[in-house]
């Protein structure tokens, strides 16, 4: 369907006051004590004859044979209601006044859909409600863009009329499933003996993250709470306090600088287990995914998902984030490598490196050109350069054919099964780089030549991440996930003598190459703890200021536990197959924190600023 | 059970070092693969010989022939479980070790207890646990203050420890409570249409409330958000967006001086609706309160909860909250007392004021001393004296009989439907004034004598609201609810000419005298939003400036609508019997808005109040 041309509330399109002085002429109705007996995708043929009030929104009115209908919207669907002379009098004159987005409630009885006029796109296709009573509630000016889900209006615009945007069926289609995963997501825990309790958002700043949002006390000037990154330190606390299973749809906050799908404030499942083991945690988290999409998406899904160490994951495939729906693993020639003539591969072996392949089923297919681009690609991510060879019918095709003789040449076809037809790409350097190089450029390769299934939903479980690095600017260990992450019980020995070989009991969920969610089970007793500290550089003092009120609980009978978090918003994203976050959040803000309807952030009031005894001084900049 | 004076932790209160060498020594054991099979209030005589393994926390310790016996506690309740060298001699052994609060998980066998040894007011009583492998999952330093619900500590303490504080029983009972109230609402309105629809936390000040919190922005400098005091703009956005049916359980911020039992954060049950009648309100709330309280607190009540006008609630209790547990009710003897030849009675009436009484059955007996406490206290509320007649045997007695002829008694005698034994009290002045007196006499005789059955639940609803009131110091009128409630539209023709007398279509839910929620039916018509922000004073440049967003969105389409919320704390804090909300939050805040584990509020990094371009100036206050 599209617009009618002849629709009366078009003629005033481009002039809104006009338009105005128009709508004020109708006469508003008030809804008085009627009460709505079904929403506007629940009539069909066995309603026929039923007498009905329906209330919604005007989306599209036709005029036609002396008859006016009109296709009438709520939340749940589309209703065509249909306005007679010899049916009244009243109604139909007053629709005349109807235009898009208008707001009314008609009383009538549910007929039968002329032969040939039904519509079996609709619910309510088969009836039409002749209308005996018409209320117009309220009236409405154009809206700036139509209301439907084809739309070309930028997203400046759908955020600065956000209750607008909102009624787009898609939009309305995925807060409703947001809302129903919310519920799934409660009772599934709740079953399962969860409690969730609310932390606070007033609480104090936890170093080792990203920057806090800081909110001054007038109270005790000077000093200020910071919005909670994270509620980890109140669940572990939960956890000494007995409460054994701890689960909570918390706001969290991060000031960072925007990324194109980050929010500074987002929607976190969080979880906390006492007396738990990994497995355990696997299996409830498996249980969750696979109801939330079985009910909610109509997938079914494989469980127990794979699980992968961190250490295979960067080895296969060259990330902690593996998309496990398509091929093209990397592959170790190291060995054969180094017994080529290649200077560049003799070289990284030389230096500790390494040299990995990939090779593409049929790649050689890729021009020259787009071999350069792909080359100029895994220099973003350090490489120095990329191999390549093409197994074309008429023998080997690459710059470095001439450096490979037939033992290597025969090597690495068996260790990468190739095929004529097919390309290898190579990359020799320090493992880091070659995995990053690699592992993007395989992720690149299959978003080109579409070897992903796209409706395909490949869940994984990365686990034994390493529980340090080394921070070359502050040279010093950090922790990879967070400082109450417990080591591996059989690698405790080595924290104080090897601290970078000492595996974690942290564990991501992936899905599709993206992170959905992650957790760990954390240290519980007060001695591993300050070995942590002190493996991080962090003095008794540090400690003492930073963690204090933690490093006093564990010593009060702080039971075994662990969890896991998951963001919410990209879930919901995943799910809906929407392509940004924003469209799964109701009021969202902009790359630059802003929220274009409400105009937050805006000028406080100059005594609410003396009051906090806060000044504002941009000079210092 | 008392603790035993020869529990070995005991020996060590007052001497934590000394406790902690010793608590050294002992070896800790790793949960390993064991999963706990029952909770701690789960086993009774049914599952003798059943081999379990429980989980949790060492309650006390009895030695006793030859025999260690631990109540072993955890989340749901307590067993007792019983270490014996004839059945596993290395556990009877490492058990000698264990003190109140250690972590322990056990493998054993269910056995019943001796004869006579059955504690009926246990679950478990009946059986104890016979140790076969015995895990000290963690030590405890004795605990500040004994874990039971006793406690003679002081609430600074409890917040301090508040991960111990949460370990009583009591307590543990209140978060599931609450957790249960969630779940149950929750899923009430799901079931009816309800979606649920997470507004922002970091929003934009709106003006006519208490003291925003606010927070700088990073990104734009100068430019603060503010966590919002209710997301009533953004629910009436999602009626104008057309979701119809609204809620959400969502914190609030407030930053007032804080009362006795207010929180800088809170949590509100939040709740809107679209083409919907205060009748249908009223119903969909009061099945949800009915099924809260049935299920969860195991009281019937009876529905519908009746209903009285504010104009009543004033004129018969005094107070817009009337306590509906007992009589006492005021009664206007202004016709009366006019008639006397009592001075201030006829003064107030000349002054337009009027004389209104409670009879209080058998007050008689109130001592002289008892009396004039009563007269001082109605002062406080502005009452200039207060008059009394007691009805004794032999005839009135009262400072004012002697002013009172026969007709005036026999009238007053009818009118308030006297008998011997009784005391009639009198206030006469501004109505206003005799309200607010009588009414806080009402309640604090209801409480000196014990008039109201504290079991009993009485709910009321108050409608018909005032929709202004006159601000003598700001000189213009402000809105009693806030400037979005819609007039009765009976009213709505007097609201230039005399705006004072226009009812408002806002209403209160009261149970035993606490406002226990409210809401009205909003303004859904652009013109007359602009009609009451003239009234009260607010220029269109100052409404654009501040209500800009809404009032656009009320030209789009907006539907009919109307809401109400409530405070989810208060209603747990009721339903489980606290005497503050404190204990129905997990981490509260002090009076001073403090969190005395954490330390927030706190200094902030000198470096973030730079990037933020905000500076503290102690100097200027």
């Amino acid at each position: 369907m599209t617009h009618d041309a002849t629709l009366p509330g078009e003629r005033f399109k481009d002039d809104p006051e006009a338009k105005e002085l128009e709508a004020q002429k109708v006469t508003l109705d008030s809804l008085g004590d009627w009460v709505k007996t079904h929403d506007c995708n629940s009539l069909g043929t066995g309603n026929v004859g039923a007498r009905v009030r329906l209330m919604g929104w005007v989306d599209r009115r036709r005029d036609h044979g002396g008859l006016i209908f009109i296709d009438l919207r709520d939340r749940e669907g589309v209703t065509q209601v249909v306005f007679d002379p010899q049916a009244d009098e009243t109604s139909h004159r007053r629709a005349h006044a109807l235009r898009s987005e208008y707001v009314i409630a008609v009383e009538g009885t549910v007929r039968l859909r002329p032969e040939g006029m039904a519509n079996p796109r609709l619910v309510t296709g088969g009836i039409e409600v002749l209308v005996h009573e018409l209320r117009i509630l309220n009236t409405s000016r154009t809206p700036p863009f139509p209301i439907e889900d084809d739309t070309d209006a930028n997203e400046s615009i759908r955020l600065r009329y956000r209750y607008l945007d909102l009624r787009r069926p898609s939009m309305m289609r995925n807060l409703k499933l947001r809302h129903q995963a919310a519920v799934l997501t409660r009772n599934y825990f709740a079953q399962r003996g969860f409690l969730e309790v609310e932390t606070p958002i007033l609480t104090r700043s936890t170093p080792e993250g990203a920057r806090d949002y800081l909110v001054p006390s007038r109270v005790s000037p000077g000093n200020f709470y910071a919005l909670p990154q994270s509620p980890q330190i109140f669940k572990q606390l939960l956890m000494v306090a007995g409460f054994e299973r701890y689960m909570q749809l918390v706001k969290c906050f991060r000031d960072e600088d925007l990324r194109a799908d980050r929010q500074p404030e987002f929607t976190q499942l969080d979880l906390e287990m006492s007396f738990i083991t990994e497995e355990q945690i696997y299996e409830l988290i498996e249980g969750w995914i696979e109801a939330l999409f079985r009910e909610l998406a109509g997938v079914s899904l494989e469980t127990p998902f794979p699980r992968i160490t961190y250490a295979e994951a960067v080895d296969r495939y060259g990330t902690d984030r593996p998309d496990i729906r398509y091929g093209l693993e990397l592959v170790d020639v190291t060995d054969i490598a180094r017994r080529s003539d290649v200077r560049v591969f003799q070289q990284a072996v030389e230096r500790g490196g390494v040299v990995k392949a990939i090779r593409l089923p049929e790649g050689g297919r890729l021009s020259r050109k787009e071999l350069d681009e792909l080359i100029e690609y895994v220099k973003i991510f350090g490489a120095k350069g990329m191999a390549w060879i093409k197994l074309q019918p008429d023998g080997w095709q690459s710059p470095i054919a001439k450096f490979l003789g037939d033992p290597v040449r025969e090597a690495l076809g068996q260790r990468l099964q190739a095929r004529q037809g097919d390309i290898l790409f190579f990359v020799a350097d320090q493992p880091g780089i070659v995995h990053d190089a690699l592992g993007n450029l395989r992720v690149r390769l299959a978003q080109q030549l579409a070897l992903m299934d796209t409706s395909v939903y490949k869940f994984t479980w990365v686990t034994q991440f390493p529980l340090l690095e080394w921070d070359a600017d502050e040279k010093r260990f950090t922790a990879v996930h967070h400082p109450f992450t417990a080591p591996m019980e059989e690698d405790l020995d080595r924290l104080e003598t090897q601290p970078e070989a000492v595996r974690s009991r942290a564990y991501d969920l992936v899905l599709n190459g993206t992170e959905l969610g992650g957790g760990s089970i954390r240290i519980h007793r007060h001695d591993v703890q300050q070995r942590l500290f002190a493996a991080l550089g962090i003095g008794a003092e540090e400690a003492e200021e930073k963690f204090g009120f933690l490093l006093e609980a564990l010593q009060y009978g702080a039971p075994p536990h662990g969890g896991i978090a998951f963001g919410f918003d990209r879930l919901i994203m995943l799910m809906s197959g929407s392509s940004s976050i924003r469209d799964v959040i109701a009021f969202p803000k902009t790359q630059k924190a802003t929220c274009l309807m409400s105009g937050a952030p805006s000028e406080p009031d100059i005594n609410q600023l003396l009051e906090l005894c806060v000044k504002i001084e941009k000079a210092g900049r």
